[in-house]
């Protein structure tokens, strides 16, 4: 999407010099934009385990990346680059521990590398698997706004082309992924499109990636939008300022239940209470077909340092400050599981369906219907 | 409740100079206590109106300590007392808009100094009707915590004695009252007596009031206690980790309907969905008996900086720190409706009872049942 009316991605490689990979540094965000240069595979796994970039896809595709930046300086002796290679892949593998998608990718750019013969092939064919993880990525958020886009465009239509007044909670945004993002993509498609849409982001704490990433996306692209805090999405839907809630996913289980930015399950509640659609947009890979309950979902509990402290711009820095008394305890739960009958819908790159395991199903020929491993 | 293990109120008359009354600034809690002196009418009416103190009880008797304060310099000639003191009361009145507490306190101390003669006499009155106004929202808030304990008690009870946990949302603490709270006082009395309880102080975006006040009279008073975002709230629920949920209104209607500050419907939406009992406490003086419907309760539109800028504590000084993009807008609505069939019960002065009409005429003899003017 655009960023001072330029179209970026969040990763790329640079034309002039194809050594170079190229990633927006997310942290310092929306007070400045950085963008950051990676030559090294040690610089990748920075970058992610520091959380430059985050967000499940393009996590996967800066580690894929990051092995086509290792294989640059692999030994030209085909007998050692095996275990070189392996010694980058750890190296990238230990950054994160929760994303399905940065082990996906490692393994797939690892096996493409291995199949190549020449150090120059190993090469030429890691770079390519890194774009085509990107790629498909890309592809998938599009595929999810184009579906995501029908409902917009039925609202639209109800409503007579006033605004389609759109919630979103946490970045569910480009930011999170190559492009177009999952629960954003629907909106940056409308609005492309030409379709009047109003999104209230919220704030999403503790980390606030709603009032600093989501903002900054819709912004920069031009999207009109309002920053709130959690706590207004109920009154908004009780006076009818809400027409339909659009959230991304961490994980799905089979039933269709959703662990998502803790206090999803809040705003699920109040849509359900009021009669507004709730839709959760999520990539098909991050369905976890093993599991039958939300309950069997681990919420990742983070530091307390979350809550206590909020980062923010003040006299030409970005500084944290503390707002309970120090000696206060915090607690910092990081998910929550909305469940299946407070959901709307699913919207994936195959398509929107039922939040329900004949639901998620359907989207899948007969013949290669995925299930348990 | 104690400050560094000393009892304070939260306004008093100086022991030894009884011209002088003192109050706590809130503005720099919970990372300064800053005692403040007040002299003068004007000195009240800037404490009110800048929110150095806040909370509808004590505003009002901040008022009714600034009219005691005004009679001090008042003129000796009796004719001209009326003009000086309508001087003084209009002057106290234009400084927050809303609460109900200003306007009745000053009509009552206002007609209490008009009954007295001489100015020795007016000033005496003035004293002992602020010390009534203290006194009675404190013995107000004593008895909803003694009607509140049972609650606790019996939650105790069929705990085998392990921590009640309590979810409460917002400062409906000693902080905006004379003592106890409303909220709060069934938390310190069930303390104080030896029942162990645990507080989850949501940090109630956008002032955090909860983070910043809330977890600051819990800490000081020894009350155990977590801070959490306003999202998790949800989360603890479905997993039973709150076993009762206590929170302020700012206005009730006849029909049992709440208004709170913002966030409170999301959780008694999640109290609800998991069978966690949902109590209101208030003192009677806040049911508006003209309203039958939360639809006609305005909502305070606030400033959209509170949403934008958060303060806190950065090495060493209190400052504010900017979260989103400058450019972004952000909307700030201060409080929300709960409707009546979500709220398990209201906690008053009088008694509990159910959120209904039936409920609330209940606490009243028959022969002096309130009802529209």
């Amino acid at each position: 999407m655009k960023i001072d009316g330029r179209h970026y991605r969040t990763i790329w490689v640079d034309e002039d010099d194809p050594t170079l990979v190229r990633i927006i540094d997310q942290r310092s965000l929306p007070h400045y934009l950085v963008i950051e240069e990676l030559r090294t595979v040690d610089q990748a796994a920075c970058a992610i385990r520091e959380m430059h970039v985050r967000g499940a896809p393009l996590i996967g595709a800066t580690a894929a990346y990051g092995l086509y930046l290792a294989t640059l300086t692999g030994p030209d002796d085909g007998r050692k680059f095996p275990g070189f290679l392996r010694e980058a892949v750890e190296h990238l593998q230990a950054t994160r521990p929760t994303a399905v998608d940065l082990f996906h990718a490692l393994r797939r750019t690892e096996t493409a590398i291995h199949a190549a013969k020449s150090k120059k092939q190993k090469v030429q064919v890691a770079l390519k698997t890194a774009h085509a993880i990107a790629n498909e990525s890309e592809a998938h958020c599009r595929q999810i706004g184009e579906h995501g886009l029908t409902l917009i465009e039925e609202i639209s239509l109800q409503k007579n082309r006033q605004p389609v007044n759109i919630l979103t909670h946490c970045n569910a945004g480009w930011m999170a992924c190559i492009d177009y993002g999952t629960a954003t993509a629907p909106i940056y498609l409308a609005h492309d499109k030409g379709i009047p849409v109003h999104v209230w982001v919220d704030e999403t704490r503790p980390r606030n990636q709603g009032s600093r990433i989501t903002a900054y996306e819709l912004l920069q692209h031009g999207v009109p939008h309002t920053v709130i805090t959690d706590n207004a999405g109920g009154h908004l839907m009780q006076n009818g300022m809400v027409d339909i809630v659009l959230v991304g996913s961490d994980r799905t289980t089979a039933t269709g239940e959703v662990a998502n930015k803790i206090g999803t399950y809040l705003k699920a509640l109040a849509a359900k209470d009021n009669n507004v659609p709730f839709y959760v947009a999520l990539p098909s890979t991050s369905i976890d077909w093993d599991l039958r309950s939300g309950k069997d979902i681990p919420i990742e509990e983070r530091s307390a340092e979350e809550v206590k402290y909020v980062q923010g711009w003040h006299n030409g820095k970005v500084l944290k400050v503390l707002v309970p008394p120090s000696d206060s305890p915090a607690r910092n739960f990081g998910f929550d599981v909305t469940p299946a009958h407070l959901v709307t819908g699913l919207i994936t790159e195959r398509g929107i369906c039922e939040a329900s395991e004949k639901g998620l199903l359907s989207l899948y020929p007969e013949s290669s219907r995925p299930g348990h491993d």
